[in-house]
Formats: C-alpha cells, sequence, structure tokens
C-alpha cells in the first residue's frame, strides 16, 4: 500500500506538504498542489483520516448541527457557512436534528426531549473528534439545557438564530429589535400613524425583540402605542388572514405583519374586503421570503441578514479554535442587521 | 478509561447488546437500552468508532451527498431520507456540493467542474467507510461521469432526481411525463383547446420528459399540438412574465408554466394585459411551492413528490446493503409520481 512517505517521495516535497495539500491548506505553490494531487491519484492513495485523528486529535472537522433543516431560514445560513469553512480549509460534518418534525405534537421549546434527539448526534460528533461545532438553531430562544450537554464534550461552539443560557459562548442572532425599527420608522415616514400589528406567537423571543423595537419607533415618533391594534398570530398565512379580518375593521391605515407568510394571508383579507394593498391599505412583512416578489402588489418587507448569519458564525468558531486559550464569560450575542426591501405595498400619504 | 466490556459487565448484558444499543438497533427492550445509555451516560464511555471501523469494515453510516442544498427540492428530499435511515438504525453524513454557487460562472451542466468538487467528498466518505451513498442531484440529467467517479470507492449508490448513464444504480426520479400529461388533461376536460405553454429550458430533462407528457395529453385528446405556443423559459419568474406576454397575444384561453416561478410572472403579465386568472386566462404551474398559494387566485399545480423521492431513495439503498450478493445492470430508473393540486386558477369553459 502507498504511504504519505511514498508520495512525498515521489513528488520530492516533505510529507507534511503532502498532508497540508490533501487537508486543503493553500500555503504552497499551485504547482506543487498540484504535483501532490497528481501522485495521489495515480497511486490510489487514500489517507488514514482514522490513524491520523488518534494520533493528532484533531480532525480538521467542524461539526454542523442543524435544528430543522426544511425550516427556509436553515438553508441560507448553512449555504455560508460551508462556504467559510471550506476557505480556511476545515470539513464540514452536518447533522440535522429534524426538530419540528419531531417535536410536532409536543411543545417545540420542549429541550428535554430537544436534548433527547441532540444526544447521540453530540456523541457522533465527538467520535469523529469535531474540532468545534456550529449550531443552526431554527427560531430564536434562549437555550438551557442544550448547552449543558454540548459542554460534556468540551468543545468550542458557536450558536446562530439562538442563544445560550450561560453566556460562554459565541451566538448569532437576528437584530430583531432594529429590523422592526427600520420598519415601522419607514411606515411612519409614508404619513401612517394608525398602524395594526400581527405578531407572531406571545412568547417568542423574535415576537418580544420586535414589539419593543416597533413601540421604539412609535415612541421616538411621539405617536401612541395602542395595544388593541396589536394581534398575535401563529406565523402561518391563516392566522394572517384571521388577524387581518379583525384589524382592518379598526380603521388603521397599515398593516406590519412579522412575517412574510402571515402578510400573504392579509392580502387575502384586504382583497376580500374590497380594499387594495398598497392604495387602501399598506402592509409590510419581515423575512423577504421568496413568495414576497410573488405578491401583487410586490410586498414591502425586511431582509433577514441570514447569509451574514452563517458568515459570521464560522468565521467566530475559526477565531475561537485559533486563540485556545481565551476564556469567555459573559458574551453577548452578536446581532446582524436586516435590509428593508421597499416595494409596492405602502401607499404614500404624504404625498 | 472504561471499555465496552466493563459496560456490559455493569449491565449484565453481552458486548454485542452494548454495541447493538449504541448502534442504534431496535432489537433490544426498551428496559435493557435504557439501563446501556444509563451506565454509557454515568460512566462516560465513549465508544471508539476509528478502532471499530477498522475493525470491521462496516460502519453502519450512509452518505448523503447533496448537489445544492440551498435547491428549494434539496431539503424535503434529505429529510425524508434521514427519517428512514434513522428508523432502519444508519448514522447519515451529509454533504453539500454547493453546485450551483460554484458553477454559477460556467455551464452547471459541466460534469468535469462536478467532479473536480466532488473527488474530495467521495474520498471523505471513503475515510469514514460510508457503507452506501445517496446522491442528491438539484435537476434532471444523465451523469456520466460522477457514477465512474463514485465506483472508485465501490460503494452502493442510489440516485436521486437524476440518473446514472451505466445503469448498474437504481435511480428515482420524478415522472414528469406523467404529471405533464396529468396537468394538460385537466386542463382539457375544463373545456381548453388552446393551450400556452412556457417549458423549462429546452435540453433540460425536466422539459424533455414534460414536453411529451404534454403531446400525449393533447394527442389522446385529439387537439393539434401547435409548436407556436410553445416557449422556453429560464425557469424564473422573469421569463415567464415575458413569455407569457409573448403567448397571451396569441388567443390563448391556458397557460401552462413549467414551474411556479415562472406562472408568478405569467400573473403579472395577465395583469398587466388587464386578464383576469381563473376567468379571462387560466393558468397551472408546476411544484406545489409555498408561492402558488400565496398567488391570487391560488395557483393550480402538480405537488413533487420530494417526500416519496427521498424515502424511496433510503430504502432502495438500505435493500441494496443487505442484498449484496446480487449483480445490477440496466436497471431502469424508477419513476415517482407527483400529484395536482387544483386551486382556483383555472377557469371551467364546459359550464
Amino acid at each position: 500500500m502507498v504511504s504519505l512517505k511514498d508520495i512525498a517521495k515521489m513528488c520530492n516535497v516533505s510529507p507534511s506538504t503532502v498532508s497540508n495539500v490533501l487537508n486543503g491548506k493553500s500555503s504552497m505553490s499551485d504547482q506543487v498542489k498540484q504535483r501532490v494531487l497528481e501522485a495521489v491519484r495515480e497511486t490510489g492513495y487514500q489517507p488514514n483520516y482514522y490513524a491520523r485523528n488518534m494520533r493528532t486529535n484533531k480532525s480538521g472537522t467542524i461539526g454542523i448541527i442543524v435544528e430543522d433543516l426544511c425550516q427556509f431560514s436553515s438553508p441560507f445560513i448553512v449555504e455560508m457557512i460551508l462556504e467559510y469553512l471550506e476557505q480556511k480549509g476545515y470539513r464540514p460534518i452536518l447533522m440535522n436534528l429534524r426538530m419540528y418534525h419531531k417535536l410536532k405534537n409536543t411543545n417545540i421549546e420542549d429541550e428535554d426531549t430537544l436534548c433527547s434527539i441532540l444526544e447521540p448526534v453530540i456523541q457522533q460528533m465527538d467520535a469523529v473528534k469535531v474540532e468545534g461545532i456550529i449550531y443552526v438553531a431554527a427560531h430564536c430562544r434562549m437555550l438551557k439545557k442544550v448547552p449543558k450537554l454540548v459542554s460534556k464534550i468540551n468543545n468550542k461552539i458557536v450558536y446562530t438564530y439562538a442563544y445560550a443560557d450561560a453566556r460562554e459562548s459565541k451566538s448569532i442572532i437576528i437584530d430583531d429589535e432594529t429590523g422592526a425599527k427600520d420598519v415601522i420608522e419607514y411606515i411612519i415616514s409614508k404619513g401612517h400613524k394608525k398602524i395594526g400589528i400581527i405578531a407572531g406567537t406571545a412568547d417568542n423571543f423574535h415576537t418580544i425583540a420586535r414589539i419593543k423595537g416597533c413601540q421604539q419607533a412609535l415612541f421616538n415618533a411621539g405617536l401612541l402605542f395602542n395595544p388593541d391594534l396589536l394581534l398575535y398570530g401563529e406565523w402561518d398565512m391563516k392566522s394572517g388572514y384571521e388577524r387581518a379580518k379583525q384589524l382592518l375593521d379598526k380603521g388603521i391605515t397599515a398593516l406590519w405583519c412579522m412575517n412574510d407568510r402571515m402578510a400573504s394571508g392579509a392580502y387575502g383579507a384586504a382583497r376580500e374586503m374590497g380594499l387594495e394593498v398598497g392604495k387602501d391599505i399598506s402592509i409590510v412583512g419581515f423575512d423577504n421570503h421568496e413568495l414576497s416578489r410573488s405578491l401583487y402588489p410586490q410586498l414591502t418587507t425586511l431582509e433577514l441578514p441570514l447569509y451574514t448569519i452563517g458568515y459570521c458564525a464560522a468565521q467566530a468558531l475559526v477565531e475561537e479554535l485559533n486563540n485556545s486559550d481565551k476564556e469567555n464569560s459573559d458574551i453577548q450575542p452578536m446581532k446582524c442587521k436586516g435590509r428593508l426591501i421597499v416595494r409596492d405595498s405602502v401607499c404614500d400619504l404624504t404625498k
């Protein structure tokens, strides 16, 4: 069997150069890289990852644990994590907990059940000696038991889309508050004073932060916050439709829905009530989901910074791995700002 | 350090029982399972996967290679593959080639470049000794070089959403032809005779099969196929809009778009031309993408059998692994049927 040393001899380079090429490091010239890869191909050499793992205890592998890959935000966050890790020469191992599918009949905040799903995954990550983990949550919340479980295998971890109770790990989340503030400031700038709000579920972290941002914008503009104009929805089209029906009867001129799915339902309600969106009633969403461009008129919304979240998470983990001495404590979550996408669903009352 | 034998002794079971529990096999009682898992937790025992892999050459691991996780179909196919493998006690390793991202400036059919992206992934799969691979393509086509590359590591492989040139491996694809036939038969059943078609790109396998199904339905109904009423689009909203503008001028009463994104663009064209969808013009899509419910009126479309494809692929691979003697040759791709979702975008002319 061909060994690493044989390849090195054939290419007239050191064994560590061969090893670097195979691990995706980019410190050598393209010429050397090509020579080594050709020799590997010709000889059919197979690097023995297991033996290497046992020897060095460093695998060059990063675990990515996704709570739910079918959540629309997950693939985009993962995409950017993968791109970053690839550039840095790390190998990713991707695991999907399928959380929404598994917890559908129970409370999706049930961290005990989540941990029972997570535990074997963590064990597998440990078995392949990942150097660190990026945890991609499906919605924002404070994780209490997950961090304890992860800490058992003593790994560096970065959370995205959620954060840990014990603030020893970095986390990258959406800046929901600023996003909501931007949306409401925009609506106010178009002359609207009576603004209805269809929020997400009441105990959800996105909902709570977005309500605060909304109230901040109203306060800054000297507008009263009328709690009767805020209704909680369930993030889906149906609840958007139903809540919109209630709110449109209350004399509002603009309606902000905390996601695009609910905004899509609100369009249906407006239509049934004979109101033209963008003229008789202004509607704004949140997410910049693909459906927002299919609505007529196209929906003004806030684009979630999914790629930025993925990038920052991967960068944060790689930095951690290269600064292993530093003790972390009381790390604040890093918040990524979204971007307002102005389309045609808001009427300008100032004109 | 605690060994597998220690755990077995503590629990009063055989070492192979402990091993089965840790590998997710479900042949033992829940009581035994719980006892073993508790002992593992208490002692902090770490199964040595590396050593085991080298010993048995069987890893219980299945590789899932996804051409592009951000393609809307991929997460749903993967979801079902994971569910099936989990039920059968296999561990998945998920890899994303990010094909569209990497080939965006070149021809996405360029299999040489694809193979250069795939090769290190295949090597990693080999290094962790996967027992088999499920390859999830991003769009349907005949793969010529990918199967050769995969065959180097002598693994069982099942393709989904695409198929191999050399018919030695199973593949699970959409039944595009029947889907298209179902759509056109439905449109014809509502009294339409002059039907425009916005196809996908001309050289695409989905497009070719769907055109055939469409022609079959017209033939069966004794309707002429007018090639002037078929235009090729680029699967996006913009091309749907532009082609619809051209076709709506030709006196058609119904328009079939080969995906929902193009149908969404066609809605815009109809609106601009003062045509009401579902009354003045009937539009049907394909995919049952989430946006199809946000359109007004909601879009009649064909639901892709994504979960079925994932399920059948995982099942086919697991069957292969358990029938290792069988020699395969000239295997035909297995075709999964979609389901017509009737909503409000087709006008009934027979009434």
